[in-house]
């Protein structure tokens, strides 16, 4: 039987990578996408992933528009590193066909909440980017808090930060958000820098697609290859880019791609260390643990799984 | 055949449950321990080690005054905070019969060089304070980072600090000390409060020492009960008194009561997080790693091997 999967994305290079993962896995039924802010505007993100998902061969996927911004800001801009790596338009300034359909009506935080109440144990959600349309999800109804399985990527527990020497990119968007979903929802999995940061592609990889031929493949090729030379910039000791977003839907098909440690974990709100990843000092005897976070991955073979699954949908 | 162990001490109160648990080990011959500031002065420590080894039975010991303070400050005070936990003589402001002999001529860092050096492999190395000898022995002689076998008490990787939201105490006095010890030195196990948090004493517990009877059994009752008060204030939430230093002696001996991550590990020397312990990026990738950290324990096995242990010291 498959596993239905929601992915929240900030799409973004490493979402685009992911949503191709996704659809290139036979165990997983990718039954609608929610759009959220952060690698670009929540708007730009619903665009690129209904491009992408036309691109990928797949217009039958809802795509659903989620909130803009956190619950404790006025708006989001765009940072400035965001766009050096994701490009301004998120998809290394790759221009991609429109899409000639729009989002869903329903809002992506109703669609999470219903698919959590209709589907339970035989849905995973995967959020790529902040916390915001999950932690709405929670205090819509109590029940998404209790059923909902979420594999996110996000945080950085055993390393440090992204955006600080403390903070990773999409929690440090709305901490409180994703502080809400540590202490609040029953089973959580973190995949963050510790992981993703040892799982790299390269352009030796993104060749492999161009050899394929097709647009989607050269699309693809040319978006990733955009994010690489970004990070030959902000983390030339790496010798290739970050596969986060994707790393996090592999786990979601196969959590044996890591070593899970469960941890009560929280997120800094405030004070010196905000967008904080870290365990909870106070919740740190208790027996049962809400969360798991991947400290180690078997990179090798993750990435042979990515190039056989993204490469299927390329092929196509 | 019996382990070897140096006890490097900043005594301290769970410095002298670590001193006790290493005594009443019958795996473990001390054969010597180093002095270290931290707690207290580096010559109050001194002190309450010469004074406790008497206490405990065991004069034969050997004590070694280490360096008084961080190589990159003039000096050192002690923190209002340690005298608050530690009591202002260490000893939970117990009064202790001093000893009639003082610490050797050697050196502390000479001693730590020449035990490696001499006993290899069946030696292990317990700092319990700042890691100034430890960087100090490894600026002495290349063959000290190579071979000697370090369990330290110290740092904090999923879970806030002590003096900070990042920084635990031992580590936070000498961070240059500490991250030359995680760069350089081949086998360093980190016991730090990611477990040792979990690891409690109440005053239950000591009341089965006080049925003892002896001198020593109420003196160390006396000593941990001061503790214990403390924590009733610094740490409410626990229930108990964190067994910090007596762990890392428990690991020495059998390191399967703790799940220990492998990472390679550094400290940061400078910025915001000066003094917090976290796995270096740089070196995520590298096969080899120099350091396991423990992040979870057995704490029923581990309390009840500390009671026995000590129990043994107490009663004879």
């Amino acid at each position: 039987m498959t596993k239905k999967i929601i992915l929240d994305l900030d799409t973004g290079v490493d979402d685009a990578l992911a949503l191709a993962y996704a659809l290139g896995s036979p165990e997983l039924e990718l039954i609608g996408v929610t759009g959220t802010y952060g690698n670009v505007l929540v708007e730009q993100g619903v665009a690129n992933d209904l491009a992408l998902l036309d691109l990928f061969g797949h217009p039958e996927v809802p795509v659903y528009a989620g909130l803009p911004h956190a619950g404790d800001r006025d708006g989001f801009e765009v940072l400035e590193i965001s766009s050096f790596i994701h490009g301004a338009n998120g998809v290394g300034d790759v221009e991609l066909p429109a899409a000639t359909r729009g989002p869903e009506e329903k809002s992506a935080v109703d669609f999470l909440v219903e698919s959590v109440r209709e589907h339970g144990d035989d849905l995973v959600i995967v959020p790529t980017g902040p916390s915001t349309n999950i932690a709405a999800a929670i205090e819509a109804d109590p029940e998404f808090a209790e059923k909902a399985h979420i594999v996110l990527m996000g945080g950085a527990l055993t390393v440090p930060g992204n955006v600080s020497a403390w903070a990773e990119a999409n929690i440090n968007q709305d901490p409180a958000a994703s502080d809400l979903m540590f202490r609040r929802a029953r089973d959580v999995t973190m995949v963050g820098l510790d992981v993703t940061l040892q799982t790299l592609l390269t352009y030796e990889d993104t060749a492999k697609w161009r050899e394929l031929g097709t647009e989607a493949a050269t699309k693809l090729a040319d978006i990733t290859d955009y994010y690489i030379k970004a990070y030959e910039t902000t983390a030339p000791y790496l010798g290739g880019c970050g596969l986060h977003d994707p790393l996090a839907v592999g786990v979601a098909v196969d959590e044996s791609l890591v070593d899970l440690l469960p941890v009560n974990m929280k997120v800094d709100t405030e004070g010196e260390t905000r967008g904080r990843t870290i365990g909870d000092e106070e919740r740190l005897s208790e027996k049962e643990k809400t969360a798991r976070v991947a400290v180690g991955v078997d990179a090798e073979r993750f990435l042979a799984e990515l190039m056989e699954r993204i490469g299927r949908v390329l092929a196509d």
